[in-house]
């Protein structure tokens, strides 16, 4: 069978993380690169000197010797490359967040299903070892019922030109919630604020509401002076804390508790007891996240198959950032979400406009 | 000149720490301690076997002996203790937080201050040697204009039965920001949840809001698996971390930032620089918070002067409690918090109530 | 029955906290404290004012109401109190080290065997809820044979004024060997330098050698800007990090090794495996190691049995603490113990002299 | 002026990295690679498409196109690599350790001599930030007269076939001693033991003895459960904690101390006082550290002089190995090493040999 030709839009920082891992795989050429940066062209060229290299993105479209075109531009023009390579009939990876709107969204969901060809968004946190044993862990149920989740996603980062902190950041922990939460959100509502005469929100605390009495809280923040990317996971019967500036022991699972019972002797006293048991670091793998992502997105090709970070994952972040951006810019006022849709249901709403 | 003669009503946890420190002071007697449980009256008798016991607060109130009454019982109470203990003519040392409204706060200061009495509340946080250095930072302006400050004090907590997580853990860090920040907050806003059939809210997120751009944020939770006290803030030309939890180096001082200016070709466009510098644990007083906060009682008392937490203090970490209550019930909507008052236009109020 | 009488004589910053122990126990009296210094009495006798107090070790030897002595004085004093004490006919409880030669701590066990009184030595860390977790790990043999102890105990320490750091330091560390490895060093070597003027030793180093290929090292230093207690033990299964600076989870057991086995093809070659499972913090006992050891003391006495760290056991420790010294004065030479000695060898030896 | 071609020799792991550096050099060519192993060979032809592969070393000593060896291959090879290359023509960059003898490298300084070539070893550590700044503190005396370096390099290492753990990682902390530190060990002892059938030490200890007080001591081990790399350097002003194991503030200065004065009054006492002062993180410089040594390769080549990391500094590192290695085997005998040579004086001692 012939290799998969991919081509790559965008040689920044995460687009060259993306040829090493395309590159790597062994039924896939990374056919050529694209960006209008010649200096990161020629860098791509000195490491991949096979790589074709283009400067315009029309020539990619055109080209039938392409399967495949993987982008990693600037949020702000997912949608447009997006919508066009798939117009013209290849299979589309775009970074997260997918697009900028659940309607954008949409509209690419109906498209790649109309064409028959994999739209996938790189959700790169749900391919680690960490977030994959976090799903066994609450799977198999010994955490108990869900509680709080809270996560904490802080640097002194690279403040982005076209979105603010929380579209740049929180696509990751809302795509980690999204992957390891059986129960979805009814409610979104954040705050922000903007410094240093920036244009966009540079801090943002969003959180999540439930039906249930969950609760979901977000930091993101990149103005910290230092680095911190830790989730706690709580459940009625163990807890986690997810640490991703660990080297090693990143999840750590905690058989510790509170149980309140009534008291027998009175109707409105409450007993609390403290349950205080092991630690325990489980051992993950190791596999690097991307390998996995891109082997997905081939395989998903290949096989034919929806990938796991489908365009409806795509839709279910953007959702979140959708509504906590409209809180935000209200004040704080909780946004609700429509009733968790299936993905059809998602694709025959009103809002699903046709390419 | 004879001691000042002490009674610690409230034999708890806090209360023994109270008492170990009331004896530890000089020109200081531990006349009497109150308690309803015997048992904990009777282990404060194995250690200090001078000290008298009562079980009976009217008889504190009534002995002519006791100059001084310090009030460590539950939040609930604290109002009424303190109420009567001024009419009594005893100065009067509340634990934190002074009441349960800000009309309590300013009925207790408007009494004490008729009487000529010291009225003064427990921010311990603030005697620390930690947040008196971040305070002298922060004063001598190397850190900038304050942009933000965020504080996480979470633990596998006690649950109280009398109040919430916020009432118990928000007062230390209220305290702390009053005290550091020079700008007063606008507004407050809330949520919370309550989980395991608690009556009260084990988990409270809060948000304060400022007329500059200024945000300030606090984690609190009762149900978390490791213990966390920790705080950022972020100012214009340094930032700051100040972890509890450490045993030495609680205070980071970080030489980083952003600088954001108009790139001059683009009127448009921003061009962001990012600062690396040194980081600075400067040495702090180890000297127990308790210790100074007890002869600030002790001093205010001597020196007919208000104490550095007086009422007022504890009016506005109340005032913000109050606030964001409101907002935990009303689904997270932003409270208004009065312009910024002085100590007499709060006494001054409508809200005070004559004794 | 009647309460056991204690008279600890020191009452510096380990005498106190012995006290509070001791004071704690429903079934003992603290009797009488004994110290050359009137501040430290006076100290005692505001916390403890039923105490009496007494500046004449003779006055506690002759008091017939007095049944134990516990000493808590500098290191060079033990041997002349303790045997004092037990010529008196008192039960004797010492601070760690035993003695300062092995001489002494066996004329010390045959003085006490005599005259049928405890003898007893403060090896507290045996007693933690952390060295017990380990102890139980080693026993039940899910470590493995045990392949190496490294032990780093650090700190900006107080410089002592009588015996160098190895005797101040290493005691804890040769006691909680002594305690979980089945088997005995067959030698020791150690060196160790003088810094700032000091008469003795403020840094060393001493490795312990076994007859099997096991191998134990100690680092003691007065002069470290971090303080380090940390403990590495490897077995052929599992492997243990012991760091009692944590304040939770101080043990962490390693489900890490590596295997090697000879290559089939290759009678030379060796293969080598490596094995990556999960790390465990078991939940600990938080109690007090001195409320543990203190009560140990007395149930000897009131049981008639040898205590767990008893005169034996402070003989081995004293025992490596004298063969490193030596070793230490000979340019790091190692100095072959002779073969381990059972209860009764030991006092049977030539050294034991007569009291 | 024409590119300095290369040939690197060794595609391992730490040759990849050789590889990836050198071919960033602006005036560098990697012209050839050469490996026995094919698999590697195309791995790198994967990534390098333009680089000759070689498979036969002979091919590449006699190509003239090449102007310097890069050699990358196990230890016990580095010796006779070296010495082709040199005899050649060629300039030759070693991996640590430069060679297995004292000898060796003095015959191999003698023939690079001789032959107007460079002769550099790559003691990687000493480009780093991290010791680079903490030169600059000892270099400008603040931390004042050294007492001691305490190195800790353990994890659970890759078990080498042809060397045991000191001579795998004790090059590393042997550079950093040498480069850090004006005075030179006048001895060296050491022990290690052997564990799982292996044929060499898998654990070492090894002590540097120096005239003045100063010690340095090295805790070497393979079968450690946790990464530990970390470096303690006191001196009588301030103490440094530089741990590589942080992701950042890897060097941390303490204005910390002990003074010792004797006692006016008594001519024998000894007064010790504590400095407890900040603690300062030094931002490092973060240029990857094979960056600046290859760069420093083909300066050395270019402007026809000694590299900082030259055969001398390669000497002064294997003498220390090999008088470790010699004390290892003689049961942790102190081992003297020679008056500190001068550079010439090592090279007209007798062991050098002619080529």
């Amino acid at each position: 069978m012939s290799k998969l030709k991919i081509a790559i839009v965008g040689c920044g920082y995460w687009g060259q993380n993306l040829i090493r891992n395309f590159a790597d795989l062994a039924d896939v050429e990374v056919f050529a690169v694209c960006d209008f940066n010649l200096n990161a062209l020629a860098r791509i060229k000195r490491r991949y000197p096979t790589v074709e290299l283009r400067h315009d993105f029309q020539e990619i479209l055109a080209d039938p010797r392409i399967d495949a075109i993987v982008i990693a531009t600037p949020v702000s023009t997912h949608y447009s490359f997006a919508k066009a390579a798939l117009r013209s009939g290849k299979h589309v990876l775009v970074e997260k967040p997918l697009a900028t709107s659940t309607q954008q969204v949409l509209d690419l969901m109906e498209l790649a299903d109309r064409k028959h060809l994999t739209l996938m968004v790189d959700h790169t946190f749900i391919y680690t070892g960490a977030v994959r044993q976090m799903k066994s862990i609450i799977d198999a149920g010994t955490i108990g019922k869900l509680l709080y989740l809270d996560s904490v996603r802080i640097s002194l980062g690279l403040v982005q030109n076209d979105i603010n902190v929380m579209w740049d950041l929180a696509p990751h922990d809302f795509s980690i919630m999204d992957y390891l939460c059986q129960e979805a959100p009814v409610a979104v509502s954040a705050v922000g604020t903007k410094h240093l005469g920036c244009a966009f929100e540079n801090i943002s605390y969003v959180t999540a509401h439930f039906s249930s009495s969950m609760i979901a809280h977000f930091h993101l923040n990149w103005l910290a002076p230092v680095k911190v990317r830790k989730t706690l996971i709580g459940g009625t019967k163990q807890m986690i804390v997810y640490d991703d500036m660990e080297s090693t022991e990143k999840v750590r699972v905690y058989d510790k508790g509170i149980t309140v019972s009534k008291d027998p002797q009175d109707r409105e006293r409450l007993l609390t007891g403290y349950r205080n048991g092991d630690m325990t670091a489980p051992n993950l793998d190791t596999t690097e996240a991307l390998r996995l992502m891109t082997r997905e997105f081939v395989e998903s090709i290949t096989q034919n198959r929806l990938p796991l970070s489908d365009g409806f994952a795509g839709y279910r972040v953007v959702r979140l950032l959708e509504a906590a951006q409209q809180s935000m810019m209200s004040n704080g006022e909780p946004i609700e979400l429509a009733h968790e849709l299936d993905r059809q249901t998602a694709l025959d709403s009103p809002v699903a406009v046709s390419a």
